[in-house]
Order: structure tokens, then sequence, then C-alpha cells
């Protein structure tokens, strides 16, 4: 595929809300491969950051940061038919947004379902309230509203987003090298029927990020690969997970919620300081923090196979395992240790990046081979090298989100749609030149391995796929 | 004080056991301040680390790595009456050591109470059995065996050992704050009454250590400002503590040892994956890990008030709360997300430090006015200008070992003692001018703080003092 084709056409304009690391990492992207000029985009954001790039580009730049009040008399008036919002904000209400899109005739695009300002830590809200399951159903029931409105692709960022498509073509792929003749399912209930008949048990978004900069963190300063803000927010949350049919030890800390789809549980603490073991290839065995995001809910939900009366026939765990940077560790240890207090100094590593990759992928685990990793390990050096203004992290999000968008001009009366809903085939095709190797792993690794050689523990071993087994106590 | 004084003599020969950081840290002080020549020193150890400096002393080196089987052969023919052997080793037992120095008439010293090689993690010996609570069983039983010998003074580093002494200068302080008009006490029983009139219920030996090197770590390296073998062997014992009279919540996972003082409890987990809030000056709030310690099981031994019937009237609960250097940090994520397989490589951090302080000292808490930490805040810089051959973590241990000499020597048949039998003044006036700033602190931290904000706790509003509210779970 050359790396210059032209997707798709935005027919009016694209309005890019937010210019923090994603933003500005899919401008080059979006300038190369959709049919849209520089003077058709606008960019709404809260800061300066950015703007040199703005300026490189001739795009529009505007502070304007939008909020509750004003959100409203700030976009209606800009907003026409044919138009793209590209929503890569910290809080600003995805719905808000999805919702004036819906009204205007405007394609719309996000990376997670953010709330406004505060929603992810508002103690007045319980932990089921302040959960990504609660804002999930809030856009589910957008789903009903505006059903052949124009396309808004929700949560369609590297996770969530680029991992269900990797679940599909893991699934494949596992079936193909069990020997099973398999057509690609075609629906909901064909997919769900897939991972039940190949037994996958549990799904880990299992993501190792080994960026490294120049200089060490300093103490006060948190340090990561991408939105600090956002981290922390999504890392103060409940952490959430997809609860499998196969789970037969409920978490002394869990919690179900007394509505909606009841596909995820969550458990009562925050995920940033919740472990959990899982495994990449090139990182072996880790431990990862058990973050919340909409993907754990939404693959659980989507493959979830039902019986005739509707209850649940399997259902599939699903968690994120989550390895940030290494300076990122040291920054949660800072803030956690400090009572969830966020530090003053926040640091975005992007040029000062000297090595690393982020590896990135689905752990498939409780099928015959054990475990399948799939997903990207791109590098540093090779995302720096395909676009500017990019790291490894911020290229899997930015590739995904292109993929997103020509998804949706190619489909533009979808309405609100998850990314388990959108083509894996089209994305894949879009991304994959952005995403570095994109390899699938077996390994015979579990959670079993290596425990109680010195202490006694409280372990499942009959089922090494238990939750209780992966948790880290 | 001038730092040229000579504040005892050898009589016989020094032996210095093991030569790593600690080891080269203290042979500078030695020098300067113990009566010996390099021609009297000889130093046996495992490895070729440190051969250039001793070298550069014209002192004797030897690599002859002691064991179990062959220590006899090689100490026993060289040692006599007068001579000092000092054991700075891993892997080399202590209690062997002392009793071939009670055998021979030398004097001897140590930082821990080390056993042989594999003694620590040892999977044939219960949990109870690789504690420092059944090593310091052993060595209280050599204190029975030999009274009056040539002085021992076991586990006389900074931790244990100088803190203990910081122990006693931190109950003075605090009563003359409180403006009880106190004698210092001149017995054991003397000074646990003062720690119970002052209502000392827990005692932290917070340690932050900030020291960061001019690289970052690299993945499959273990890196830390001191032994990584040390450090690694005593994170994998139990995580231990002195167990407090007030304590009423005692943990799922803690147990009690079915032998000897009763002053400590383990848990059935490693220290180094078991976290505590503790708080120091100036780092302020944190999370440390609780490493076992000797001192942990000493300090709430020594300071244990019975009644007349022999029965506990008092006991302060008192553990390790150490936060390591940064790099340390993520060296024991990647090792403990491994299942507790050592990294292949290994980075201690001398020369290549470019900042940092070892803030190391003990939290008074519970008392009239909450919390008081007494320590030594000695940053890499002043430790490097002091003593050659150090950072600020081995000048701690190096200046309290040189304490602990020479009041051996001026004490030459004390047989073998603890750091809380010796007197806490005369190490203080030696080791003091190589500390830094030793600072007294007083804090209304207190492990309630900023608890529950977001989701529920199991905790103790009664009693901040509760070991259940310092656990990190």
């Amino acid at each position: 595929m050359s790396h210059s084709v032209k997707h798709a056409a935005i027919p009016g304009r694209l309005y890019i809300i937010g210019f923090g690391s994603i933003g500005q990492g899919v401008l080059p992207l979006v300038l190369k491969h959709l049919d849209i000029t520089a003077d058709r985009i606008t960019i709404i954001t809260a800061d300066a950051r950015g703007r040199d790039e703005a300026a490189h580009y001739q795009v529009d730049f505007q502070i304007r940061p939008l909020t509750r009040d004003n959100h409203r008399d700030i976009l209606v008036p800009l907003l026409r038919k044919g138009d793209f919002v590209l929503n890569l904000s910290v809080d600003v209400s995805s719905l808000a947004l999805v919702e004036l899109c819906q009204e205007a005739g405007a394609f719309y695009l996000d990376t997670c379902i953010e709330p406004w300002v505060g929603g992810y830590t508002d103690p007045s809200l319980s932990p089921s309230l302040r959960s990504n399951y609660a804002l999930r159903e809030a856009a589910l029931e957008l789903k009903t509203r505006y059903p052949g409105g124009p396309t808004a692709v929700l949560t369609h960022g590297a996770n969530p987003g680029l991992v269900s498509h990797f679940m599909k073509q893991a699934l494949l792929n596992i079936a193909q090298d069990n020997g099973l003749d398999v057509a690609v399912p075609t629906t909901r209930d064909g997919w769900a029927r897939l991972a039940q008949r190949l037994n996958i048990k549990t799904v880990h978004v299992a993501e190792r990020d080994t960026q490294v900069a120049d200089r060490p963190r300093e103490r006060g300063e948190f340090v990561n690969t991408w939105s600090i803000d956002g981290f922390v927010s999504e890392g103060c949350q409940p952490a959430e997970l997809g609860w499998g049919t196969h789970e037969r030890h409920f978490p002394v800390d869990g919690q179900h919620h007394d509505f909606g789809s009841q596909a995820a549980i969550f458990l009562n603490r925050p995920g940033i300081s919740t472990k959990v073991r899982t495994w990449t290839p090139m990182e072996g065995p880790f431990h990862g923090f058990l973050v919340t995001h909409n993907e754990a809910i939404s693959i659980a939900d989507y493959f979830t196979a039902r019986n005739e009366d509707g209850s649940v026939a399997y259902r599939p765990t699903c968690h994120y395992a989550y390895h940030p940077c290494d300076d990122a560790i040291t920054s949660i240890h800072e803030f956690v240790g400090k009572g969830y207090v966020q530090q003053e100094r926040q640091r975005l590593l992007m040029t000062e990046i000297v090595d690393g990759i982020d590896e990135l992928g689905v752990l498939l685990c409780g099928h015959e081979k054990g475990a399948y990793w799939y997903g990207s390990q791109l590098t540093v050096a090779e995302a720096r090298e395909l676009v500017p203004y990019n790291n490894a992290t911020s290229l899997q999000v930015c590739a995904t989100v292109l993929g997103g968008m020509v998804w949706a001009l190619e489909n533009p009366t979808q309405g609100p749609v998850e990314a388990d809903e959108v083509s894996f085939e089209r994305v894949m095709e879009i991304a994959t030149p952005y995403l570095g190797p994109v390899v699938g792993v077996y390994t015979d690794w579990s959670p079993l391995d290596g425990r109680e050689t010195l202490f006694p523990e409280d372990l499942d071993r009959d089922d090494a796929w238990q939750f209780k087994n992966v948790r880290v106590c």
C-alpha cells in the first residue's frame, strides 16, 4: 500500500477538539490520507500546546476551552452537515458532542467516552456512576436515539479501538492454527460463538511501553508517553473488567452494577493501584495495572453468546493490563503514595525519548494452545520515521483514528457505533502500515507460573485463567 | 570535632570480609579514625570488586569466597586475639564468624545477621525459619554462650544499627519538647518505660532515597544504591514487624512464631511486595516497602516494658518503611512482575549518581504531638566530599560501622551485643560528622490522611496508628 493514498474525503470542515499528543500526532496523517485541505481544518483547544505545529501546517488554531456551559454557543454556529468532529480532548463530554453532531449532521469520532471535567472523580457520585460502564451505558442509549444518524465512532483509538480489531483477527488466527475451517463471522453472535468455540476464557489488553527519555524523572513530576491528565483520570476510576462466565471466585471488593448490560463488574478501588499478571512476547511475564477502559466492557459484551431465552451462555473476562513506561511507574508510585494527589509538574515524553517500543495487543487465554498474543510492536524510531509529531504510543492511536474516520466516511449513516461494530478488516488495512511489526505469538505462560515457591497463596489450581490467579494481591 | 582524630586502636590485624559498597566505603574511614596501618589490614572477598581501591590504599586483597565448608580452614589459621573481623559480606554466616571470633579472642562487627548462601530463600524452610526473627534468636543464643567474650557487635550499620541510636535520642527530644523532666535512662527497662510514658505506639524506620543516576535503568537490570543481592535477599524474606501492644487487628496473613521472644510477627509474603504508608520531612507522605530488618524486631523487644509477672505491659510496633531510589522502584516492579526471578544484570550506583539525598530516620508515632521524625538527611554531594568511595547510602552505614568498632575497642569484653545495647551517645558522637544534617521534625501527618475520598476502605478511625491503617492493600 502506498503511504500517500487518499482513502476518503471529508465533505465539509474538520474540527479537531483538543490538540494534545493525539491531536498533534493525527494531523499529519489526516492531511496525508484524507481528501481535505488545511484551510478546511479548525483546531479548538484549551491551551497553547501544539500551536507551532498548527502554524507549520497553516491550520486554524483557536484556544477556546469547551465547557458544559459554552460548548453549544461555540459549536452550534460552526457545525454543518458533512463536517467531521474529531474529539481528542480531555474534560469535554463525548456524549454532548455526539448529540451536537447528530443534530447538525456531522460525523464524529473519539478515543474514549470522556465526561465533563471532574466526572471521573466526583466524590458525590458512587463508584458505579464514575465507571466507564456507566459512561458506556449512556453512550448505548444514544445509539437508540439516533439510528441511521451520521456515523459517530466511539472509543476508536488504540485501546479502546484497535484492540477490538486485533481481537477478531486473533480469533481467526487461532481457529486457523487449530485446523478449524472457520468462515469470517458476519454477526456479533457469530463472533461470540467463535470465541466460545475456541474456549477463550480471558482476554487481556496486554501492553508494555518501554519508551525511555534522556533524563530521569524528577521528584514531583508525572512523566508519561501520552496525556498525563487522561491517564490519571482513568486511573482514579474504579478498576473495571468484563466478567467472564468461567469465573467462580467473585472478588471480595467486587461489585455488580444495578443497571445496564451486566457485562462487567468493578472493584471498589482505583485501577492505578490494582495490578494483574500478564504477558507480552517481547517483555515476557510482567505486572500491569488494571486501569479501566471501555474495551474491557465492550469486548466482553460484544463477545457474549446467549441462550435462546436470552440468558448468557458464554462471555470472556476482559481487562486492561497496562505497563506504562518506567518513568510512569515511579510517577504512579509517587502519586498513589501521596494519597492520589497529583504532582504539580508534568512531562509528556515526545522528542526527548531515546529508545523503546510500545508493545500493545490482546492476549487470548484458555484455548487449546494456552495463550496467544496478537498486536503491534512499534518502536519509537519507526513511529518517528513514519509520521512526524509522534512517538510509538501516539501513532498506534492516530493510525486507528485515521482508520475509523475513513470507515465513517465510507459508511456515513451508521449513527453512534462502538469499535467492535466497525469493520476490523478496513481499519486494519488502513492502520497496519503505521503499526510496525504486527505479530501473533503463542505462549505457555500462565498466571500460575512460579507461584507459591516461598509463601502459601490462595490459588485456583484447577483453572489458571481465574481472575483470582491473575490479580496481584 | 576534628575529622582526623584517631578514636581507638585495633590491637591486632583487621580482616574485612566482603568488599562491596560498604567495605569500599568504610576503608578510608577506618584508616583515618582507627589506629591501624594499611599493612595490618586484609580484605577477604568473593570477587574482584574494589580491587583498585585496595591497591590504592596498599591493602592486602584476597579473593577467597568463604563457604560453610571452607571458612574455618581459611580463617582459623589467621585469627589471633586482638584481631578485628569486620563482616560486610553477603552469603557468609554471621553466626559462624561470631563463633570463630569468640574462640580466637577477636573483635567482630557486622551490619546484619547473614546466613550462609540461600538461607533467606530456602524453600525447604518455613517462612518462620527464613525470618530475621529466627536469625536473631540464634544470635541471642550466642549471647548466652559467650558472656564476657570479646565484643561482637551485631547488626550495626545504618539500619539496623544507627536507627536504634536515633530512637533513643528521639525519645529524649520528645520528652524535652513535652516539658518532661527526664534523665537519660540507664537500663533497658528505663528506656521502655520512657517510650511507654510518651505513648509511642508505632515506630517506622522511614527512609527515602532520592539518589538518581545520569542514565536510566535498562530493562533486565536491577539498579540500587547499595548491594543488590543484599536487598533482594532480605526483600524475599517474609515481611516482619515488631508487634505493638496497641494493635487490635491481627493481619489475615500474619503469623506468630512458635519460639523465641514473641516481640515480632511476620506476614506470609515477601517484604519487597508489601507496602506501608509513612512520612519523612523532605519527602512528605509516601509508600515504602515493609522489608524485614533486624531493628524491627530488636527495637520492639528492647523497648518492651513488662509487668511484675513478666507479662508484656507495653511494646511498640516497629517496622521498616523503605523507599529505595527510583531506579530500584522500577527494578522491584520488574523483579516481582517476573515472579521474583532476579534480573541478570545489576548496576550499583556510585560514581554515576548525579544528585539526591538518603533521608533515613525513625518516625515515632502516637505521642502527644502526633509523629516525630529524627534522622539523617545526607546528600550524595556531601557524602562524597566527606569520604571517598561513598554515596549517601553507604556513608550512613560506614559511619555507624566506625562508631561501633570504636565502641567495641573501648568496651572489649561485652561478648555478642545488639545495636540497642551499644552506647548511643558514643556512636552518635563518632558518626554524626558524617551524617549531614541530623534533624528532628514533628508532623501532624497520619495514615488516615486523605483516605476514603473516592472508595470505601476498611479503616480503624479510632486509632490512626493501627497497622491496618498503615498497610497499603
